[in-house]
C-alpha cells in the first residue's frame, strides 16, 4: 500500500505512521520526497484496514497495490471452477444457453416454452417468481405459485431451473423449489442476501449491479464465497451509462477483463443488456467470441403477450435463429453448443 | 400515450390496437403519417400496462405523457408534505440538520458526540447499527447492540434517532429502537424492504441509489406510500458518474427538479455525496441555497479513528465552523436553523 | 411530432399551435385529455425547426418521431455503402483491419511496422502526425513531418495511409499526403472540421466521441455527408462510464444498433476502447461477431518505447496472434480476412 | 510516482528501470513485496515521460503521486487570480453576472436585451455568433455579422461582451471584435483552438467538456496559460451522466474542489446546467453558495422565439426574479453584486 501524506506534514507524524505500520507486521518504507512524503507498507496491505488510514487527517491518497478480493482471485487460484447447475457445468467445454421468460405467468405458459427448449441444447430454463419492480403499480410475479410452476416443469422435462431471490428469507425456501438461485442486478450489494445464499448448498447466479464496477462485482461474489458458497457464476448484463438508444450498455470489455482477474465462470444477458430484441443476436454472438462461457436469455412462446420486459423477448423463431446464429461463433471460440 | 408504430405495420393492424385502447376505457386516437404511423392513448395510460404495449411486435415506441408516480405527485397533492421525527418537522421553517458518526461503535462514542451535537440546533443523531460494506472484510456494524446504544443515548439527550436498516425482517425490531429509519442508496430499490417499512408508523429517509433516476426515486418512495406510510423524506447523496476527483457527484439539479414534482421533503448528504471532508461546508450551503429542507452530515468527535468513512467525517471544530457558515445562507433561503 | 402542452395551457393557446403547424404544412392533430393537451403534427417535422417549440413558454415536452438525420439514415438508403480507402473496400466481404502506431515518430520506425504489416492481409497502416493530448506537456506528434514520412512508406509499400486531422485548416494540406482523414473522438463535434472533410474527396473515419450518443454520432456523419462527402466509416472507440478497471467502455451494443439504422460501415477500435493490450484480442473478436466491418487498432514493433499510449499496443508476435485468432470469428461472420 | 510490476517481474529488469530513474534525476526506491515488486521514483516525476512506463511490458500499474498540471496549480501559485473582462475583475468581491441570448440573431434583439441588461450591474453580455449545434440543420449563428453586432451594442451600452470561438483560425479576428472568448464545452479539448486563444491577449473562459474530468478541464487551461495568456477563467456547465430528467447535472462538487485546487476564478453556467428555465434561478443560488466566482446566465427578451436553447432562456421577469433571488445569498457569501 502507498500512503501519500498532505503536503505538511511533519517527519515526526511520519514516523508515528511508519511505527503503526511495522507493528501490523508489514515492512514500512519511508519515501520523503521535495513536495510530499510518501510511506509504503509491503505485505498483506488488508491488515491496515483496522489503522483507518483514509481516514487520517494527514493522509491525502491511499493507493492499495492488492485487490481486495481474495477467494475469487484468479491470482490465488489460477484454475477456472466450473459450477453445476443439475447435471450441466458451466464454465467447461461447453457454451451454455439458459433460456426462458422474464416471469412465470402460468402452468401453462411455462411448460409451453419448456417443451419448446427442449428440443434445443439449453442448460436450464429461467423465469422469475419474485418480480422486482421500478413501479409498485407493475407486475410483481406469482410468489411461492410460481416456484411450484417452475419444479412441476423441471419434473416433467428434466430441464433445470434458475429464478430470482430477492430476500434472505427466501432464500431457504427457494432452494428447495429451483436448481439455481439468481442475485439480481439491484441486489448485487445485498449483503444480507449474499450471505444467505452463501449458507446454501445451491449455485448462484450473480448479476452484476447496473452502476457497479468490475471490482464490486468481485467483493460481491467474495461474499458468498466467504460465507460458504463457491458455486457463484457471474453474469454481465449491462451497465447504465448516458447512452439511451440501448436499455443499457453491455459490457464485454468486463467479460474479457473478469476472465483474466477471476476463475469464477461468466455468462452475458444480452436481453437486459440491450433491451432490444433485434440486437440479442448479435451481442450473444459477440459474447461468445469475447470468451463468456455462455448466455442467458428472454424467451417466450408468444412475447406481445408477456407481462414484463415483452420487448426484449425472443419468440421461438427468433430463438431459432439465435442458436443457428450463434454455433459457428461458438465453434470458433473452441466450444460446443 | 403516444405509441409509434414500425415503418410496416398495416391499416388493420392498427385498427386492432385502437379497439383495444378502447376497450381499457381510453379514447384512441390514429394518426396515420407519411412514414409511421402513430396512435394515441387519451386518459389514465396507467390501465394500459395489461396491454403490454411495449412488448408488441408492430410498436417502435410507446412515449408515456403522464409521470408514472401519484401518491408522491405535487401535482395530485400540492401542498408540502411535513415529516415528523420525533418533535422535530422536516419539511417546515426549520432547516433540518440530523449530524453524527457514519457507525455506532461504542456507547462511549456515540454519547461523547451526542453531547457535543446538544450544543447545536440539531433535528437528530444519525448512526449505523448495520452496515452495508462493499468488502466483506470491512467493519460491518454492531448490529442489535448498536441499536440498544442509539436508544440509550437518545433517551438520555432526547436526541431523536436515524439508522439504516438493510433487511426486511429487521424493520419491526428497528422501529422499537429508533425515531427514523434510514433506506441506504443500495437499498433503493429493495422493494421487499420499502414495503417493509411501508408499514410501520415510522418516518423513513429514503435515499437515492447512487445511479437511480430521479423518476425511480419516486417511484421507490411511491412503494412506501402505497404500502401505508406517508411519511417518507427523500435525500439526494450523490450520484456515480465518470468523475473520480469526489466519491460522488452531488446532484443539486435533483434537489430543485423534486421539489417542483413531489410535496415530499428532500435532504440532502454532503457527506456521502463529496466523500471530502474539505467539501462538506461548501456543498451543505450549496443545499441550503437550492432550497433543500436540511442535511445529514457525518461527524464524529475523532474522525481519524471512525471505523467506516472517516475521510469524509467533520469532527467538532469543523462541525461549528459548517453551522456558522451555514446559518446565512439558511436565513437567505428564508429558514432559520 | 407529439407536443405535450402544461397543465395550465388554455384551448386557444392550443389553437394558435395548430394554426402554426398547419401553415408550415404538416398535419395538425388536437388531442385535449384529462390531464393534458397534446398535440400531433404529421408530416416532416424537421420543418417544425423554425416555430422553436421547444422554447414556448406553454410546451412542456416534445417527442420526436423521425430520426434528425436523413442522409445516412439507413430507412431512405437501405443499401450498404462501401467506403474505399485506396484500393480496399470498406464495407464488403472482406472485414477490414487497419493497423499501424500510435503516433508516427520516425521514417525508420513506420517503415519497420509497414514492412512488417505487409505479411498480413492489412488494409492500410494508420499513424498520427497531430495527436491531441490532455496535457501539454505530452509528445503533440511530427506535423508535416509525419504526413511526409506516412506517403513515402505508403509509396514504398503500397499501404493505403490513415491519420487524424485536427484542425479544419489542415485539412486540404492532409488530403494531399493521406489516404484517409480520420476525425478524433475529441474532434467529433467540431462541426467546422466536419465541414472541412465533407468538402474534399477522400473517405473519412469519424470516431464518435467519448460521451457522444449514437444519434449524435449519426449527426456528426450528417455533417460530413451533408457538406458533399459520402465516404464515411463510423468507429466505435468506446466510451466514458463510471468503469475505471478499463480506459473506456467498448460500447458494441452501439455497433449492432448502427448497423440497423445506418447504411454506413462501421468499425471498431478493440486499442483505445479498452485501453488493455490483453483485452485487445478478445475483443477484436467480439467485433467481427457483433458485426463491425472491421477494426482499427494500434501496433508497434516496440511497444514499450512507443511515444504515446503504448500499454494499448501490440507487438508484432500479439498482432500474429490476433489475426489467427480473428480468423475464424471473421469466417463464422460470412466474412473473409 | 509509484510503479507496480506485474507478478513475474525479475529482480534484473526492476534494477533496470531503477536505474533509468535515476539517470532522469530523480532518487529511486525499490520495494520488493510479497506477491508484487513496487519502484518509487522521488522527484519532479514529470520528467518520467520520456521513459513511458505505462507501454513497459513489465508494468502493471502507474500510481502519480503530483498533479500533472503546473501554471494553474494553487499548490504553486496560491493567490487568486483576477481576470478582467473590460472594466470588470472576474475572482474579486464583485459576484459576476454575465448574461445575454444564446445566439446574436438580430441588431434589434441583441440592442433590446443589452438595454434591459443594462439596468442590472451585469459585467458583460454573452451571445454566439458561431454556433456549434449537433445537427446541420439547426441554426448555425449569424458569424461575422453577428461579431458586428455584438461590437455596435457594446460601444454604444459600454457593456463588455463574451462570444464563444470555435476555431482556431477565427480567434484573431474575434479578438477585434469581442472582449472575451469562450471555449465551448464541445472545443474543451479542442488543442489547436487552446493554443490559439493562448497567445491571444484577450480574457479566456473555458467551458468544462461534457464528459471532461476536473482534471483535464485544468490541464486544458494549462495550454493556454502555457500559451503565453494567464487570463483564463473556468467555467462548469455541467456534465453528461445516466440522468435524463435535467439536460446535463450540474457539478457543483466540481466548483468546490477547483477552488482548492487552482488560483483560477470559476463561473457557472446554470442554463446549460440544468437545461430547464425554472431550474435555473436555485442553481444559481446554489452557484453563488458553493463559492463560485460568478454566474453566466442565457435571458432573451422573447424566449419563445429564441433561434436556439430557448427553453432554458430567462425572459425579463425572470431575470428580475434571479437578481433579487440571488442578492442575499451573494452577500451570505461575503460578496456584491
Amino acid at each position: 500500500m502507498i500512503i501519500i501524506l498532505k503536503p505538511h506534514a511533519s517527519k515526526e507524524e511520519a514516523q508515528k505512521l511508519l511505527r503503526q505500520i511495522e507493528q501490523k507486521g508489514l515492512k514500512p518504507l519511508y519515501m520523503p520526497g521535495v513536495e510530499r512524503t510518501v510511506i509504503g507498507a509491503i505485505g498483506d496491505e488488508r491488515v491496515l484496514q483496522s489503522l483507518h488510514l483514509n481516514s487520517h487527517p494527514l493522509v491525502d491518497q491511499i493507493k492499495p497495490i492488492l485487490s481486495s478480493y481474495k477467494l475469487v482471485s484468479r491470482e490465488l487460484y489460477p484454475i477456472d471452477t466450473r459450477v453445476k447447475i443439475g447435471p450441466h457445468a458451466v464454465g467447461g467445454e461447453t457454451f451454455t444457453v439458459i433460456a426462458g421468460p422474464c416471469a412465470v405467468e402460468s402452468q401453462q405458459q411455462l411448460d409451453d416454452i419448456a417443451d419448446y427448449l427442449c428440443t434445443h441444447p439449453v442448460a436450464g430454463i429461467r423465469g422469475g417468481a419474485y418480480k422486482p419492480r421500478s413501479s409498485p403499480y407493475s407486475f410483481q410475479g406469482l410468489g411461492e405459485e410460481g416456484l411450484k410452476i417452475l419444479k412441476a416443469t423441471s419434473e416433467r422435462t428434466g430441464l433445470p431451473t434458475i429464478s430470482e431471490v430477492v430476500d434472505a428469507n427466501d432464500a431457504p425456501l427457494m432452494a428447495q423449489y429451483v436448481d439455481c438461485l439468481q442475485i439480481g442486478a439491484r441486489n448485487m450489494q445485498n449483503f444480507r442476501l449474499l450471505e444467505a445464499v452463501g449458507k446454501l448448498d445451491k449455485p448462484v447466479l450473480l448479476k452484476r449491479g447496473m452502476s457497479a464496477t468490475i471490482e464490486e462485482l468481485l467483493l460481491a461474489a467474495e461474499y458468498i464465497v466467504n460465507a460458504g458458497n463457491p458455486n457463484v457464476i457471474l453474469c454481465e448484463r449491462g451497465i447504465r451509462t448516458f447512452e439511451t438508444a440501448t436499455r443499457n450498455t453491455l459490457d464485454l470489455n468486463a467479460v474479457a477483463y473478469l476472465k483474466q482477474k477471476t476463475h469464477l465462470p461468466v455468462l452475458v444477458d444480452p436481453s437486459h443488456g440491450t433491451g432490444v430484441r433485434e440486437l440479442v443476436i448479435p451481442l450473444a454472438r459477440a459474447a461468445a467470441a469475447v470468451g463468456a462461457d455462455g448466455i442467458i436469455v428472454e424467451t417466450h412462446t408468444n412475447p406481445a403477450e408477456a407481462l414484463s420486459d415483452g420487448h426484449q423477448n425472443l419468440d421461438p423463431q427468433q430463438f431459432d435463429d439465435l442458436m443457428s446464429s450463434l454455433k459457428p461463433f461458438v465453434e470458433a471460440a473452441g466450444r460446443r453448443l
